[in-house]
Parts: structure tokens; C-alpha cells; sequence
């Protein structure tokens, strides 16, 4: 029976609160240098409950992100303002139907949601026109500045709040979302707990997700362990449980190729799986041979990863390229397979052909915070590069104090990646054809940590075993973290 | 360590075909009535992948159920035809992008999609125009009877098929929907299989959703025994996990109430929680004292809702009107909560005051099978009744062989209800109100099984303890099924 010594923390409301200020302060520098005073409040809508498609079953609500970073709140059909001036925070709470009582639940009072989400001021929805109404003929008038901008992810665009009536307002879309989303990227110190959090019980549900016949077991056994005792009741993703092949497949679970297959003594495991605590996320990958003991070519694929993971941690601090960082781990993995004859050739002449994203097509990492991929990437000035592997970079910044970004480089055996590095005749002499049809079914590997950028260097926030030598023995039986309780940090590993 | 009996079972494709069969019949039926000789086709559209909000997090997809229901199809992405003269069956395949192989998995050919789905052609979506317009060639100018109706449980509408240059074909909206909705009502030997494993897998998760210290903790054990054993990686429906008060709150456990209370020594539970296998769910309710043993206020009111549960399940064959099966429920709970002075007066008076409806507001039960409130509840003709209690039945058929429905009455003290009961003169009078303090904080109590109304009767789905003593003992650790192993059918428990 599995045990556990987390102990899900309590939520400071203040870090919302925190958030807010954090908000008001950028907005007031920006708004300061083009009109005096600042005038307006940023107005927020929150998420809506959903139906599977036209029936009445109810898909668990789990609120916006951006909203969620702002008011903590974990209700559907919010909304929420700041007024930049006073900095005052206001709630409008949806106003229930009475027989919501007997079917959801107690109908909470206004002072409850001002108490609960400690903001200034709580109103029903049904009179946010009254009230912001109410307030621009105090303050003259007003704008309201509302979320709209592009997700550099998805591609999509957030939706701007709407209600009855918004028409009769003045209203801004630029302005909000490239600073909120600023705002974002550096996590606090009550953030960064958080996320924390979510690192220690994922960290500790895949030690835990390891005996099984099928991939979802171990799906199953991660989800269990992070609710039951972790109190996750989401997952940051859903889990990529990916043995064999397909453990090339890079966001493998979903449910076109749902994590069904059969473990097979000889294959390794790529489980790729994070929980999320009061909306703040992890994202942890860890690679494994199923039976418990690696074999040359796993061993071979899996230190050519970690070194690389070691390497860039060993090198993460501020002002750091990320790109850098991307390219630094594709040459560590690059090395290593010219040291084990899977490739040859001059590593800078493959650098520069970008020979490396045959082998790692991903980004190295990206920003992780509510979001799994959190925005923020690609500030206004950035673009995304056009070379392949770099291409898929979610983001290409410099390493900033405060910035949570994983570091999950892979090596992964891709038929559709290979046979046109075959086909092509200048690219094809830097493989050794006869070597890598040895890892023609062996999938790949991932090793992914998620990383606190500090002052000085980086903090890895992921406590899983990480050497071979580890693994097996955790495998064995073996306790972790070791009895001893040293942590990777205090025990000197990868840091600068 | 929890264990299990249970084996997934391979789900066969002909489960699908028949269930198109019974929609061929019942399309050319009505149209034979209409216009001959039928020509035409029915299209539904699958359900697509949704990213959350504006980023580029995806949710777990789960198909829409009624293209689920005709083509079984997991995939999002899809569109389906039956050519209603020929009755072949058509799907088309979204065609992936090439990097589809690297992040999302091997592009399966169509010969894969005809052989896995069983179906007579497969092309991909983007040749939906071609082929349709083929077919129109070869067999004159038939018409596309597109999925649109509204769900009588949300009151929202299926969205009919839809792809560019569907104007150049005649459309009808208003054929398929209700036919292919009456089709769903009566399930075939092979869908009832479905249901009976759903049931299996549910009743045996139920039983060890016990130990725990919060209720979100029974949730996290039902989902992974329904996972890990039964291969179920979708629930019915968001777990309901009520002790103490919150059992009053018929649809507890969403995210404003979720399941997050700690379990007290001396207060009920109530566990609403159904796996669902290849699209086919369960719905099961089993109500228990958190301590193991009944006090005597607890066994008053379970013992009640059970004599209904009994009651209604002996009284359930092919004919019986669900209006009087919901009626016979609450007299039946109304006689126990009188014989314990909980109530007085005149039982046929309380009925036609429908003073039933204060102790269980909701219907006594549903349809049940790819949706958890299976549509067909309300054909044309019928009308939902107004009346308290009654106006939340989701069917008021009469039952016929092959139906599934859940019987789930409850008794609760909700105060939402009690007061204005109280307020008022007439009924107060029914009321022992010092008694029914008493019952101030004890919530509720459902129980609820999934039933199959056979020829002659009805056959119990679901295999959950429900006697005060077997409960008490399957919490002292007593093994259920009992060793013995006599089933409750064979048991001779309720059965006309």
C-alpha cells in the first residue's frame, strides 16, 4: 500500500492579491507614460461552465488561467475588475436561481466570495453595468481594459469580457494582455510554493506509478496518488504513458493513442505526467526500462539525455539565451551518439544543419506556471525561429530571475524523422544506418525537470532518481527520496 | 492492496452495425411512409477536440454520443453516412498533417479506420463533397438528414453536420433526430453487455471506496479501481462524494462543491459514482454510515428509501407507467417516515399535495446507456409534467423491454425545501417538525441501481450491498460478492 508525506498547504489569498498588485504596478508604468492620471479598471471575465456537447452531462470546471492568476477564483460565471486608480478589487458573482440550492449546493452570500477571495468589493453580475457605471461618474471616464491577445501556444485568441451592456462603455484591447501576461512569467515567492507543491506529489506519484500490464495503469496509479494524498484533483496535461515505440510519440495519452498497450519486459517507459494544486502546475518526465534494469543501448540513449539535462541546469542563471540552452542540449546529445558510432561527422557541421532536431524535434523547455505551457514566450520583439527544432521553441528569452521553465530534452528514434534524413544525401552521411536499426523500435527517452531561474543560477523544484544507478535501485525497492534525506540540491547535484 | 475479477472486454464492432441496422429500419419505415422508394443519406458530424479557453491545453476527448452510437468511433475529427437505400456505411477521416507522426502518433490509412470500425467505405473529410455528389449521380437527387433536435435534459440543441459546400446539397433537419433518439431508448443484448461491465466495474469500486479522511479521497479510489481493473478511463459523470449535510445536495461534487469535506465519525455518505466502458456508463448510488454502523435515525430513513427501491424494482415490467412508478416510490418512503412519526396525516392527501417532493425533489430515475440521462425521455406527445417532483422526471414512458433505467429514490432534509413547507400553513401540518429537527443536519440518502427491463420484468445491473447488515458487514470487512456467491437476482432479492 503506497503511503505519503504530503500534506496539501492551505491557499494565502494574498498571492492572488499579490498577482493583482503586481498587475496594477505595470499597468500604471505603462499607462503613466501616455495619459496622466491613470484612469480605467482592467475587467476580467471568468470561465463558463460547460456541456458535452448538446447533452446535460457537465464537464468538471476548471477556471481561465489568466483569470484564475488574478482572483483565485475557482467558481464558474465571474467576473472580475482593478481599478487602476484606487487599486480596489471587485467581484461580481453570478446571482443563482433558487433551486440551485437543492441541486449544486448552499447559495453563498456576496460577503462569503469577499471573504473567500479577500478582494474590496463584491456585486452580482447582473449589475456590473450599474456599478461601473456608478464608479465613472466619480472618476470621469474611465476605460475598460479588457483581455484580448494571442496565445503563442495555440495560436488563439483569448476572449475579451462581454456583457449586457458593455456598449456603453469606453473600451481598450491592446493594452491589457502583453502586460498581464508579463506579469505572469515572473512567478513569487507564494507561486513558486505552489508549484513547488505539485513537483513534490508528481514527484512522488511517479515513483509510485511503476508496477503494471498496461500503460494506463500507470496513468491510474498517478492520478490516484496525487488526489488521494496529494489533493490534485486535475492534471497540469493529460499523462503520456508511453512504453516502446511509443515513447517516440511526443505527446502520446490522448485519446486517439490512449496509453493502451501492453508492457513488454525489454522496453523502456517514457511517463511524461504532472499534477496540478490550486490551479499552479508540474510537468515531470522520467524514462525508465520496464523490467528494472537497463541494457547497453538504453543505458547509451538515457546518460546521453541526462547529461544533456545536467548540462543545461549546470549552465541556467539570468541573462542566459534560452536558445543557447536548446543548442546546448542538442550538442551534449549530439556527442554522446558520435561517442557510441550512432552518428559521425563534425558535431558543427550538424549543429548547423540542425541534424540535432532529428533526434529531439521538441523545444528544450517553456515557461510553466498555471498553464502547463505558460504564456509569455514570445513577447512583442520576439520571433519564432523558422529552423527546425528551434522552430518548436515555446519560447527563445533569456533566463530571468523568477522564471519556472522546464528543462526536458529527449533522444528519440522518429521513422518519420529518419527516413528523410535518409533520403536526403548530405544529411544521410552523418548517420550510421546500420547502428541506429538497432533502435528502430526502441522509441525514445525524455528526462524533464522543472526549473526556478534565482540570482545565481537555478533551483530544480523535480525530485525524482535521475542517475541509472538510481532508478534501479528505486526499482529494486529501494527508498525515495534515499533515508538519508539529503535532497539533490544538498547532494551537489547539477548545479552551478 | 485492493483486487479484482475484472477482465475488460474486446468490444465488437457489430455492436455498432446493429445499432445502424435498427436506424436503416427505422429510417426506411418512415420514409416508405413518405415518399418511395427512400433515397438518401443520414450524416452525422463527430465531435471535435477542444483546447481550454485560448490555449493550447486539450481536453481528454470523448465523442459525441450520437455518432458514437451508430460508428463507434473514438477519434475526433470524423464524419459518418448511412446510404439509406444500400445501407452502406461511409466515414470520413480528418486527413492529419505529417507532423501528426511526431506529436500525436503513426497517421493510420483508411484501410485501417474500415477494418478497425467495420464499416463499407472510408474517406477522408476533405473528399465529403466528391463522394457525396457520386453518389447523387448514381441515384438521383437524394437528401442528407442531418442530426437536429433538442435534448429534453438540457434543453440544447445537436448541431447538425457541417462542412464547406454542404448548400449544394438538400437538407432535412427535422427526420433523423427523433428516430435516431427512439432507437437509443431500446438497447440491443450487445449494448446491454456494455452496461452490465460498466456495473461490474462500478459495483465492485463502490464497495472499496471506503477508507478514507476526505471525501474527495472515495472519488480518487472509485476512479482508480475503475481505471486500473476496469480499464474505464471516463466516468458517467463527475463523482458525487456527499457526507453529513452535503449528501442533501442531489448533484454535490462539481468544482463549487467538491468533494472536499472531511468524513466525520456519525454521519452518512453518499456515493454517486458510475465508470463508463467504450462509451456505455453506469450510474450507482450507495448510501452508509461513515462508521460502519447504523444508528437508529440513520437505519429509519435508509430503510425507507430502500423499501421504495425494492418496492418500484418488483413492480417493473413492460407497460408500467414511470409516473406511477415515481408516485409508488414516494408513497412508499412517505408510509416509513410516517410509521416513525416523522410525518402524519393522511398519506393520499399528502400525495395529491405532493408533499413527496419536500423529501425527494428529484425523478426517480433516468435512461441510461451512452449518455448518463440517455435521450428519448420525452418523445413527441408527451409532455413534462409541472408538478413539484414530478416536473423532474426525465422520462414519464411507459417502460418496454429493452429499456435501462435507473431507479434511485431518495429521502433528504434539505432546507431549502423544508422551509417554505413550513411557511406554509396547509402542508406544515404534515410536518412533525420537532422530529424532523433531528434530521437537521443528517442530509440524505439514495440509493440507486441500474435496471433492465426484461419481458416479463426487470434484471438488476447493479451488485452493490443494500441491506443495513450486508453493508455492516462489508465494512467490517466482510467479502462482497459473498462468498457463496449467490448473485442477488438468484437471491431472490426484488424481482416481481
Amino acid at each position: 500500500m503506497a503511503t505519503s508525506s504530503l500534506a496539501p498547504p492551505e491557499v494565502p489569498m494574498e498571492l492572488h492579491a499579490g498577482n493583482r498588485d503586481r498587475l496594477l504596478t505595470a499597468l500604471r508604468a505603462r499607462l503613466s507614460a501616455t495619459a496622466s492620471p491613470p484612469r480605467g479598471l482592467a475587467l476580467l471575465q471568468g470561465g463558463e461552465e460547460q456541456t458535452r456537447h448538446c447533452t446535460d452531462h457537465l464537464e468538471l470546471f476548471r477556471q481561465e488561467s489568466y483569470f484564475a492568476y488574478l482572483f483565485g477564483v475557482r467558481e464558474p460565471g465571474f467576473y472580475g475588475a482593478i481599478d487602476i486608480a484606487s487599486g480596489q478589487s471587485i467581484l461580481f458573482a453570478p446571482r443563482l436561481p433558487p433551486d440551485y440550492a437543492v441541486w449544486m449546493g448552499e447559495i453563498k452570500p456576496l460577503p462569503y466570495f469577499k471573504d473567500r477571495y479577500k478582494v474590496d468589493l463584491v456585486f452580482y453580475v447582473d449589475e456590473i453595468v450599474q456599478v461601473l457605471q456608478d464608479r465613472f461618474s466619480q472618476h470621469g471616464k474611465p476605460v475598460l481594459f479588457l483581455l484580448y491577445g494571442k496565445s503563442t501556444d495555440s495560436g488563439n485568441y483569448s476572449k475579451p469580457a462581454s456583457f449586457e451592456g458593455i456598449e456603453k462603455f469606453d473600451t481598450d484591447l491592446g493594452t491589457l494582455h502583453p502586460i498581464l501576461t508579463e506579469c505572469r512569467v515572473i512567478k513569487s515567492e507564494m507561486e513558486l510554493a505552489l508549484i513547488q507543491y505539485a513537483n513534490d506529489v508528481s514527484s512522488e506519484a511517479h515513483i509510485e506509478a511503476k508496477p503494471g500490464m498496461k500503460e494506463y495503469q500507470l496513468e491510474s496509479i498517478f492520478l490516484h496518488h496525487s488526489y488521494r494524498y496529494g489533493a490534485c484533483r486535475h492534471c497540469s496535461y493529460t499523462c503520456i504513458c508511453a512504453t516502446g515505440e511509443n515513447s517516440s510519440i511526443l505527446h502520446y495519452g490522448h485519446t486517439a493513442a490512449p496509453n493502451d498497450r501492453t508492457l513488454n519486459d525489454g522496453d523502456m517507459a517514457l511517463m511524461d505526467m504532472g499534477a496540478e494544486y490550486n490551479f499552479y502546475g508540474s510537468d515531470i518526465t522520467c524514462s525508465y526500462p520496464i523490467n528494472g534494469k537497463f541494457n547497453s543501448n538504453q543505458a547509451t540513449v538515457y546518460n546521453s539525455v541526462l547529461k544533456a539535462h545536467n548540462a543545461v541546469i549546470s549552465h541556467m542563471q539570468p541573462g542566459v539565451k534560452w536558445v543557447d540552452m536548446h543548442k546546448l542540449a542538442e550538442q551534449t546529445i549530439l556527442e554522446s551518439l558520435k561517442n557510441e558510432k550512432i552518428i559521425h561527422g563534425d558535431i558543427a557541421d550538424m549543429m548547423t544543419r540542425r541534424l540535432g532536431a532529428v533526434f529531439m524535434p521538441h523545444g528544450l523547455g517553456h515557461l510553466l506556471g498555471i498553464d502547463t505551457h505558460d504564456p509569455g514566450g514570445y513577447p512583442e520583439g520576439l520571433e519564432r525561429p523558422k529552423e527546425p527544432g528551434l522552430s518548436s521553441l515555446r519560447t527563445i528569452r533569456e533566463l530571468k530571475e523568477g522564471m519556472v521553465i522546464t528543462v526536458e530534452p529527449g533522444c528519440y528514434f522518429i521513422d518519420a524523422l529518419l527516413r528523410p534524413a535518409r533520403d536526403d544525401p548530405v544529411s544521410s552521411k552523418f548517420f550510421n544506418w546500420e547502428e541506429i536499426e538497432k533502435y528502430k523500435s526502441f522509441g525514445g527517452v525524455r528526462i524533464e525537470s522543472d526549473l526556478y531561474v534565482t540570482a545565481q543560477g537555478c533551483k530544480n523544484l523535480t525530485n525524482c532518481p535521475r542517475e541509472t544507478w538510481e532508478i534501479e535501485a528505486v526499482m529494486a525497492g529501494a527508498p525515495w527520496p534515499p533515508r538519508a534525506s539529503v535532497t539533490r540540491a544538498e547532494n551537489g547535484l547539477p548545479k552551478a
